[in-house]
């Protein structure tokens, strides 16, 4: 079922942005996630793919459901799976990122998954290790697993992504999801609009960005997919935002902008956790078109893919026949 | 050595609590225990049954024991298992259980083993998930895994537990313990005894139940069994109960009435982990009659044959030869 | 490629300490260890020595790196691993050590990786358990894997260690490192050097250790390998020691210190994780002769041949063919 890979498709060392991808890759990545979402639903949900590689999760920043995905992924793939929740206060204290991770690498680990809340961590953990490095959210700057899995699960839903629309609602500026999503988006061939009051929306945008700062204008344009972003909650405590309440009156998905989508058979997305009554009223959850539930299960058969194309730059010797004792 | 389940023994999906369990069932379950237990004197105390399955241990009240041992019972069985301890706070913040349950169900996990301090929590994930769920202690509802492996310790004490005595010490008000306990024993034909002063008897207890307010008196009554409830610090600090000295003089086994216990060949028993010098005076660790440890060793033999006869609702299809890559 | 265990070399329960040790086991666990390092260079790295056998990590004492580091090592030996970190607070609340031990004992676990800050406590689990024990750090007492991980790595950079000199610098007093580095060296034929202020050497200390208080006079001995033990911050914190500033002038490998050694060839080492500026300056990190990085390496194998090597006293039954469902 799972078929060897596309021997015209060469394999990366590292995942870091949706931007170094082609879109080639791109879309082979959601060919080779496909195989793995049909695993799920057998008796044994496993191949062992990567038996003997040791993936290590390592998150400076908490996550108890990107960890649980990436966990399960790489489990799933028969892989040895190590977590490390290391708290950034004591890397701060008395050694640096960079020591940290030659440790981790001392150890021979094929495959570190870094979360930081500083943009470029992983990017530096790429360069400094031979393991494969995938990036599992580094601040303002890229989320590349969600934008695979979420391109996926629009690909489910309607097939061919080329000329469909999708609206990224919320705090566009800084949102690492928004700018991987958006370009996975734009690759495919979608257009991309965006709804945020003008102090959210970011500078240097892409030209291809439609931005709207109405939200009634932003439906009205049609689009196929409404994607909210998730209110980061320490940001809204921050000032950023004025209240939760006013945040659901100006971003969130109201009863009243949820007749319009479903009126219209609009698809609804959200990168989870949600926030009930913030970005989106609860009955969206129980509408047929909502997507969310499949985000969480594509994102492990989108991190399986990732696992299994990645290529650590580790040399290996073939396996001797009497190694094993 | 691990036989073939019982093809009369029908299979459920869910243990939430003993209640709804026949003694059949129970018979069933105690009888698929042994040969676990079994396997722990094996050097490979392993078997294949749950290969590719995953198992998620979801605690929302944090258990160090409990989770091992489930830990240890679901690899022992081959599963894959992935811990999430969940802080109720966060829960509470901004993502409700249903929520929470639904991104773990997506990532379609075989079973969820949930730990809750509200009632009701585990049969309410049970309800919206088809994975099979376990209930490891809700509340002051139930505990049937603990009072699988007590009776199970019973059995191997005493053989046929009909018509041998049980008595239970401590706040049978508030213990999820004591009521799958005293049910389980009721249901393979024991007597139960419960002792403790007048305001933590509930009122709604079963007929079957006999209740003692004297130490002295629940001990002539000659029980085969004298089962220690742990005192929860918490409910102390808390007021419930006066000093740790006082609880120790009302409730616990002091020197005098261990010599009673002793002199008349008692078992003795208690969940785990022991506050010495309150539930009970040192010496009784290293009495001869004393099951602590059994309990401990026979929780991975019950947890293993609970899994091991759930069946969780997932469609699976038949694994296809060329499904591994 | 990982051959059997040499039948005249009998196999201990535990590992506590280096003193117990013969030399000729010294040697023939660094002769295991090697075979496990070239694993590493192979596309898969695991062997099936330990399946079906669990692993307990007891960490009464936070350690990110060695824990993982022990995890790693059983994961590659095809072992389960269960990591419990407890906190000291709450064994001392209600349970007393020994309970825990004898309840992870009840769960028939088949090896135990114990560290704690009281020095001691793996010797008294190991009397208290037959599974096969390792001390993995216990109060100043003892670190015998980082000390097989250490003479491995020198053998590895020189070949025979008999005659060459090593050089401890740090808090010798309190070292738990020194102390077991220092009795691996010497029983391999090493000369040891410490290099501490005098109200940091141990008075009872053996009679080959030879005492420095003038750093340039301990690196006019020419030693082969420079050992700088990590200063433990929270010591620091109790106002042991000076500023950290000082701390650097007095023990550390300053810039005009390194280039003596440099210059010398010495090798480098330190345990890690360094605190950069007080034991080291920057620029040893990446001098050929630093050795740091391999011991972490090194680690994984040490920790693997001491696995393999250790002897449960748990009594196995031979396993039966049919013992798999």
């Amino acid at each position: 079922m799972i078929q060897e890979l596309d021997p015209r498709m060469s394999r990366r060392k590292d995942l870091l942005d949706i931007e170094s991808l082609t879109r080639d890759e791109l879309l082979f990545l959601l060919d080779t996630a496909r195989p793995f979402k049909e695993l799920f639903t057998r008796s044994v949900k496993k191949v062992p793919a990567l038996r003997g590689k040791t993936v290590l999760n390592l998150f400076f920043e908490p996550s108890t459901r990107t960890r649980a995905s990436f966990e399960i992924a790489a489990k799933r793939l028969s892989a040895d799976v190590t977590n490390l929740s290391i708290a950034q206060s004591s890397v701060v204290k008395g050694e640096s990122i960079l020591d940290t991770i030659e440790t981790m690498q001392s150890m021979k680990v094929d495959y570190m998954v870094v979360r930081h809340s500083a943009s470029g961590v992983p990017a530096f953990v790429a360069k400094h290790t031979p393991a494969a490095v995938i990036n599992a959210g580094d601040g303002h700057h890229a989320h590349p697993t969600q934008a695979l899995l979420d391109t996926f699960t629009m690909q489910e839903a309607v097939g061919d992504l080329r000329g469909r629309k999708v609206l990224i609602v919320g705090d566009i500026l800084h949102s690492r999801v928004c700018r991987s999503v958006s370009t996975a988006a734009h690759k495919l061939g979608m257009e991309v609009g965006v709804f945020a009051p003008a102090t959210l929306i970011p500078n240097g945008r892409p030209d291809y960005m439609k931005v709207f700062t109405d939200f009634g204008a932003a439906l009205a344009w049609q689009p196929d997919f409404v994607y909210l972003l998730r209110l980061q909650l320490e940001r809204q405590a921050a000032h950023f935002f004025p209240s939760l309440r006013e945040y659901h009156n100006i971003f969130g998905l109201t009863r009243e902008r949820f007749q319009i989508c479903s009126d219209q058979g609009m698809y609804i997305m959200h990168p989870g956790p949600v926030n009930r009554g913030v970005e989106l009223v609860d009955e969206v959850l129980t509408y047929a078109r909502c997507l969310i539930n499949q985000q969480v299960e594509n994102g492990i058969a989108a991190r399986m893919a990732v696992l299994y194309w990645l290529q650590p730059a580790t040399t290996v010797l073939p396996m001797e026949e009497d190694a094993i004792a």
